[in-house]
């Protein structure tokens, strides 16, 4: 029954990378705690890199500094 | 003072199936808790079949499968 | 497959009402969208007032402004 | 290491108020708590004024009504 | 800097399997998606099973009904 | 009428400084977006550090690491 929101920048990740994340984080469910994997959920949010924020810069002017 | 979430896959929920939400969700924190209305907040997310898993698998591919 | 979250102030609920919470977010799903009842999620998180504001105060300065 | 989530309405904030938004919550997590800018993570999700409800209606309604 | 939320029922989950869990979301994002596991943040909040519905119905009398 | 949830570590924050986390995040969307800080919500969840994890490892363990 567990619920999980996966977070993610939205820079091009494929239909087949979200589905390895839904895979992969519904079986670290089954695997650690013995949940059952037919009520897990998982939930990817992709977010603009304009509304990521970390050490006080969006990703977007990051992204920029580093090239 | 309430915040509710609801979070369902964007599968064509119309404007006025919107608003019924807001409505009927406001009204339950009213009914049960005697909550005030005109502080109650409620968003709702609609999320890409690809971005929802339940399973182990994305809903695109459930849905698939059931045709 | 909703997941629906509800956050209220710690103060009280009864496990009736939460209850109740929950069986009136089901329903109001299935009503308004169809949804399968017995996939649809609901989370009370239940917040304490030193941790809610609202116009830029504590629910629990609030509560004791109010008296 | 905090992580600071910001919903807004979707009304036309700029990226110039977007990166205002991460660069001050991230500067009050290091005022008040002293926390490390370089790990603070902000999220700022935009939600359509459909899909945003307050005293039982939703944002686009209420916005009309004012007009 | 992914940001992952892990939601389970409160039911005696220990310090070890929530490790677990910490190191797997954060090596899940790395081999899918090569993300950087030193600004990978992983949040795990336990509900109460009076606070967690499934089918409309709490955990808590789900788990009775079974016995 | 934004809605602002800061997540921070369970490690001793004062109800003083968790006012001052509320009234500064309620003023900064009132100075960079206009907001109504009437209603502004704020809500601070504070986690366990064995339910927090970045790197890969928890708090708990980076704490212990760092001494």
């Amino acid at each position: 029954m567990p619920y999980v929101n996966i977070k993610i920048t939205r820079e091009g990740a494929t239909t087949e990378q979200k589905s390895a994340l839904i895979k992969g984080a519904t079986q670290l469910l089954v695997d650690v705690l013995g949940k059952n994997p037919a009520t897990t959920v998982v939930v990817i949010d992709e977010v603009d890199t304009d509304n990521w924020g970390i050490g006080g810069e969006s990703v977007t002017k990051l992204r920029k500094a580093v090239k």
